[in-house]
């Protein structure tokens, strides 16, 4: 058996020697490497984007076929030791209990712990033993009975007990957003912050957060009405927007008659593609963009820049910052706007 | 005729509002709006990726087809009003002369002035009058006879009169590399830098400016010995390494055993794809990656960072920042390895 290494690579079985996010296929075995952790997995919920490709693929006659995409994850689990849609490249994140504690783990967790993976399913060994018995396929959450690895690098944080186990996890699945926010925004005296997509989870943790650390002005952006009602009532936001944020002029205009001008940090949180040359043209030189979206386009931000000659700081929004889902959650339990949001979409 | 705006949206014939770079048609007509500049061009420049794609396309027989290539370009061109390769959704840049200035431009230019367009051919109104008859295809040098426009916010650089024009113009094809690594480095206190891809044009102007922005320790990554001796005969960077940069574990490993550690600051500079997972781990945390390659996924690095619970910063590589052609060219007069590397490259 071949030496540990924190990154899991030791469970890659590609030939080339990637990274297991990068791999096509994770050696799933059960026996601990002696920095791992297993978990007992209880829930899976898959990446939006992951499930709506897999509805859209297996409906039958313009309906959702459960049966066709519960196979579908089935057989992706199977074949790639992982839940890594191949389409879209995403996977989602699980919750569970602490089953097996390797004697070199570095993660702090214990026997019975109920903890949520904070790093991706697109990296995380998983064997599900129960064939999603208890799930229909038509929603992203996914009851299941397997096991997965923690590598020693990964990140698992314990769900909180003051909070629903959906609420938390909901929370935690975005939480690198509000924290990689508020650093930005400290980085600034008194910004205005506009936040793209503001009703959203990542969104309106984001706000939250950057009237927290220091923003002077906060912008919310919504696409249709009905969310600004709602991000309006939350006072998450000190200005409610309407814009599409794929037309950049509108979007530019939108924040700069709420704001005065243009934002010094815009946050994008919607998850459609087409949104960076707005983003750029509504961020003032000198100012930072941070892309949340998996539908941002490299190319288009890095281009589209350029071809503006904007002199903006673009930032791939990595959703790991050290202290982030305990300071996600403090921001729900001191701001019941944000909360209301969060369960009105919990239902 | 409708207001002309700065990003050239009056010249986008799309039914949506996007801006010239996402959109499909420009319109080329020759008058100028107010605050326009026209060029006689003299010579494309194509991205290379686009033109590969459009000699693989082309290729008969396993040859390339000069004829087909230069057909696909003007048919591009065309068909779109600028030369954005519809695969790849890249351009390249020009080289002309001053052939109009309308009264509003706040270009700074003059009739007769000799410049380079510093923003992609991905938004320039193009037309090409000769047909292309002085190219055979066969490079990405093209001579071509035609106008191109540029709006009131694009970025057109005088060619310098002390440098052959193809030495002037390659520099600045990547001029906003050195400018935004020298930005980064300085926001450290000595730090160690590596540049992936250190023998290229953007890598060798990086490593050059990162040494002068008071970088500590810089190691120029290749994948080649013959790359490697071109690197070190060049006295760019204190340390040259080969390392296969898709391999992640192989160019951590690389990188701190000639720096002592991981780099504070890393600047992806090859055109290859699967460098994100190695750029991230190569990086202590706390550090940042520069992507300026655009073959950068932006899901493999958001998600490849949180996978490795990795605090280091991401930045898409802006092509533009205030200054940066004077300031590459100034490193490449003061730097006669940097010189030389591009000399050889010119041929």
């Amino acid at each position: 058996m071949r030496a540990s290494d924190p990154t899991g690579l030791h469970r890659v079985l590609d030939d080339r020697v990637v990274l297991p996010q990068a791999a096509d296929r994770l050696d799933t075995r059960k026996e601990l490497w002696p920095d791992e952790v297993r978990i007992r997995v209880e829930r899976l919920n898959l990446d939006a984007a992951s499930f709506r490709q897999l509805e859209r693929t297996h409906a039958v006659g313009g309906r959702g076929d459960g049966d066709g995409v519960r196979r579908a994850v089935l057989d992706i689990v199977a074949t790639r030791g992982k839940m890594q849609n191949p389409e879209t490249g995403s996977g989602g994140m699980l919750v569970g209990t602490v089953e097996e504690v390797g004697p070199e783990s570095p993660l702090g967790l214990a026997v019975g712990d109920r903890v949520a993976t904070l790093v991706s399913l697109t990296l995380t060994p998983l064997v599900i033993e129960d064939g999603l018995a208890g799930w229909d396929g038509r929603s992203e959450q996914v009851p299941a009975d397997g096991y997965a690895i923690l590598f020693g690098r990964s990140i698992a944080a314990k769900i909180p007990d003051d909070l629903p186990a959906d609420l938390g996890l909901a929370v935690m699945d975005v939480c690198g957003a509000p924290a990689l926010t508020a650093r930005v925004v400290q980085g600034y005296d008194a910004p205005v912050v506009a936040v793209i997509g503001g009703a959203g989870k990542s969104g309106s943790l984001s706000l939250a957060a950057a009237r927290r650390a220091g923003a002077k002005h906060t912008v919310g952006v919504v696409p249709v009405q009905a969310e600004a009602d709602l991000l309006t009532a939350a006072g998450v936001a000190d200005d409610v927007v309407l814009a599409d944020a794929r037309d950049p002029i509108a979007l530019r205009d939108a924040v700069a008659a709420a704001a005065g001008g243009p934002a010094d940090v815009t946050v994008v949180c919607v998850d459609v593609p087409g949104c960076e040359g707005g983003a750029v043209l509504t961020t003032a030189a000198g100012g930072t963009v941070i892309f949340f979206s998996m539908a941002t386009s490299f190319s288009a931000a890095a281009l589209g820049a350029e071809g503006l000659a904007a002199d903006v700081t673009m930032l791939v929004g990595n959703g790991y910052v050290p202290g982030h889902a305990d300071y996600a959650m403090e921001i729900l339990r001191e701001h019941d706007g944000v909360r209301s949001l969060f369960e009105r979409r919990l239902g």
